[in-house]
């Protein structure tokens, strides 16, 4: 095995062992201020689980996908959005993103905001939003309110 | 879908919309002061994500199995056991039991113990010790120390 069986949490959310990764690759997809951990992986496992954490002001790239995401939030406060539906979340809560329903994460409270993410092993890649998604979103309000707060 | 996509958290570590289930079914095997909750689990995922949590003095089953656990601390402290190792634990260290490793959660320091698990939705049934395998683990002392510890 390529682990030990024991790896201490450090500090700021960090973890012995694993490695503070780029979110995606530089210009992929828009981002900001935002990193991942891949806290599990493994041949034995049908799904992985990675820590993301944006600094103060960061978000996550709005996208959708076939997989479905199952998080916990772990660190801070921020807003989510998940389809239509735009919530306040605090450590611990849960968010499930059912298959293609768009989503992004944002760190609006003026402090880091970290979740763990559980996501299959084999999954399809993430979709951006065309012209057309966008203005059907920007139709809502209160989804219009999230998207341009930055 | 059964579930909304936001689930907060509530107080001393339930969720909303989540049941406080019995750990095991009483008497199917040795355990001590502690619940289940199953926060996801989901026909789209091929992982369950569970927490389970000790009282002080509370303690898992000793067991082994061939699927893997991925093990994450989130309340308190205690030991746990793995193979032949035995560590101090604490809030968001990382535990990783391998297939058909000896392991078990013990709420050793006074204070309620909890952890995420996740495993695969498809897996084998736990396998308890035999008196053989009992005469195995106990002949390595700090194995024999944490197994005594009660």
């Amino acid at each position: 095995m390529s682990r030990p069986p024991f790896r201490s949490a450090q500090s700021n959310f960090t973890w012995e062992g694993v490695d503070l990764l780029a979110y995606k690759e530089e210009g992929s997809a828009p981002f900001k201020d935002i990193t991942r951990q891949v806290l599990f992986q493994d041949q034995n496992l049908e799904c992985e689980l990675r820590y993301f954490e944006m600094a103060a002001g960061g978000h996550s790239t709005l996208e959708r996908h076939e997989h479905v995401h199952a998080v916990m939030i772990l660190r801070g406060h921020g807003h989510c959005l998940v389809g239509d539906e735009v919530r306040e979340v605090a450590p611990h809560d849960l968010v499930t993103i059912d298959p293609m329903t768009w989503h992004q994460f944002k760190a609006t409270k003026g402090e880091p905001l970290g979740f763990l993410c559980m996501v299959n092993a084999a999954r399809d890649r993430p979709q951006l939003p065309t012209v057309d998604d966008l203005a059907q979103l920007t139709a809502n309000p209160t989804v219009r309110a999230f998207l341009e707060n930055s």
